[in-house]
């Protein structure tokens, strides 16, 4: 049934994006080691919108979603757009999805197990070409070099959150990203630490202090010698604690 | 072994609460069907401090959650808040959680099918007895009786969130209290409607157009009337279409 | 002119509070020094709502706001609920207000100056007597005394915001609550340090190791002390950087 | 002093960003009457960090702010990025700033005046050349016009938020912005409106139906025509009230 949507504009202007945004939908996120996890995600789908056109059809969208209830997952992006570009009759469709995702954590000691909450995020486009960026968001501590070597023992600890955005060849786990990063921070947060699992954690990390530039410098220098990556931005935030704002740093780089 | 925590205070302060804030843990909540949806909650977990006590072991809460990886739901929070007492020796301890749960809908007319987000939230206490109430938030459409008796035709529509808090003898399904709202809105809201769905909505809804005063009444009389309700607390806020800020009712009533 | 508003409700439900909330207007908070704060609240108001009425007039409660654009204070609050009590014919009238305030901050040894946000919150409710609870929310630092003692050195710090909440006799200045609580806290957070301000800081914060429990009952301890204090409620909440949840305690008193 | 910041670094990375996020600090802003607004910005400031340097002085960010407290504006921000690039010692200074400002509202019927809250963002960088971004944040009304032609009256309508960012010969008055969206939309929003201004805004709004799309393109072609505007990115929410998801439409130009 035509709607009013199919009427004709004709000023010119070609919409680069029309659809829905915040719609929490449950999704699918694969494990590295085989598992699936079921959360549910902030969702927006789009597509452009020719400048002939008035309207796109909104629920159309949602109409399309509603065929994978609670299996997307990022693999599943590219057919999603596929059907999105065919049912609205457009060139170019994107979809933003973002949900959390839990990684395990052994404490470096006792080995208590516990399940830390990730920020994942999925940014997809199709029009000649698929195009799909997968961000991680990791919490870390640092400790700051510049206090320690000031008082010469004590210094600032504080948690950070970094996000690694990449564009690659393969699929991008979770797990991954999240190793890598803490690989490249003062230390790992955990859930759940013993005591001397957060005496082990403290000592290890006063001994590798850094800046958020040099966490963020050490991240990209792992991703520039992925020859996976095709593209990539880290950014890195701390949670200063004798400030009452956040440091920053940030890199993005294309090979 | 004994840390700090261990200590003793003597300002005979009791601290009400301590404990943990803003961990992101899966867990499970039941559909009124039978089946189960995996989901992930903010938690916080708390004890009383005795005025003796310097401090509470933080590592023991998560300790005691990660008894139940992605398993907890609001009928295990006993269990849970009583381990949290003799863990934490502890009087009183307290739980909250606050998770999104997807409920079933179908469109009026079409039947077309899709899944409609709900906050849900729990807070539960333990001492001598054990406590729990739950609340559902749920979206609504409203129609302004105001503006359709003014204008003798047209009316400013919106949506609005009615939360709905309670005690209540036997379990609360999430869906029951879903239903019982959108008995008493304008109409509800839908994720996915067809052209023939919206309209039918849309005409119905102006047929009921009411308050948010009228909406909160219309809740407090069908939980008056169920006996099962010892205490409830029902609030409404509409994004009022006219006006940049909300409106707001508001009543709590014990047994 | 009587609107449906105005219309009767024969349930027997009083509405605890009808109103508005959500509307951003701008405020003045009066500082210690003389001075006065132009800021903009983010406020909530309400009134109970009879059961004999169908409704209560909404934009009532900006056309009374509007009388005082830009130079409604705390102090104001109780003109402001009379007046609302008599426009909305109602025997209680509730308002509550958030905004953010500056302290001017001098770094340690520098004398740098800068200008620290806070946010205060008021709730106010005006029915035979006037009621004025007045919030401060104060970012701190804290050095984990488990940690210090557990390596011999090096501890976990963190930023945490610490809420003071009282009802007192008499003016309640942001500055002292600020002042308070910082003294209270491992050390104070400055948006500006140089690095010997830093490393001074750091040095006096670790010889005052604490938990979030002793913090909060250090603030209770003076408001304890201090008779014009008729009730408080101090809440502290740690963003622990081992961890990436929070710690948390909180006392409620009355005298 | 030289610090740890001033080592160097070997791995070719510069970063793009390093500095300084989410610091509260009051700024002004300018009314188009003449006035000035004192208000809270929330303040992210950054340098290009070249890739031999280990770290940027993260202290002289909030020194440089400092020297403007509660003056700073938009047309000060290219002294301000002057000032951190030589202080900082950088080819490139941003600086992003988002604040809130008031437009004053005059009903359509009663005149009954009042203020409304509209968000405002300012990004600016220096290299080379100095560049600005101005982005106002409007609320509006918006009647589906679908929904108005399938019932043969009664609409839904809802609130909806039209960002509108530009770069611009000249200054860029909020006043302006907020005035040429307004004329966009189905209808303004106001706090305050009485029973008769109502009625008039009703009426009015549901003989201008409009999608998401419809409004986006009205602004843009407004932009269009006006020969100082450089750039701009116009962007659109509703705030749907027959779903709990909001409709979206965007299109960004440089001429």
């Amino acid at each position: 049934m035509p709607g009013l949507q199919d009427g004709s504009d004709d000023r010119e202007i070609t919409l680069d994006r029309v659809g829905i945004t915040d719609l929490v939908y449950p999704v699918s996120v694969p494990e590295r080691g085989g598992g699936v996890q079921t959360t549910q995600a902030n969702i927006g789908l789009f597509v452009e919108l020719d400048h002939r056109a008035r309207g796109a059809h909104m629920s159309r969208f949602v109409d399309v979603l509603e065929k994978h209830p609670r299996t997307l997952t990022a693999e599943g992006l590219e057919g999603l757009l596929e059907e999105l570009r065919q049912t609205l009759e457009a060139d170019v469709a994107y979809a933003e999805m973002e949900c959390t995702f839990f990684v395990e954590r052994r404490a470096p000691v006792s080995g208590a197990r516990s399940l830390m909450a990730c920020q994942v995020g999925y940014e997809a486009s199709l029009s000649h070409t698929f195009d799909l960026a997968t961000a991680v968001e990791v919490p870390v501590m640092t400790v700051c070099p510049c206090s320690k070597e000031a008082t010469g023992g004590p210094a600032h600890t504080q948690r950070g959150y970094i996000t690694v955005a990449v564009r690659a060849n393969g699929r991008v786990w979770v797990e991954d990203v999240v190793e890598m990063v803490e690989r490249c921070a003062s230390a790992p947060v955990f859930p759940l630490l013993t005591g001397d699992d957060e005496r082990s954690v403290i000592v290890e990390a006063h001994e590798r202090p850094l800046f958020v530039e040099d966490l963020v410098r050490n991240v990209a220098e792992l991703l520039d010698s992925d020859v996976r990556i095709r593209w990539y931005r880290v950014e890195g935030g701390n949670l200063d604690s004798v400030h009452d704002h956040n440091l920053y740093a940030s890199v993005e780089r294309s090979r």
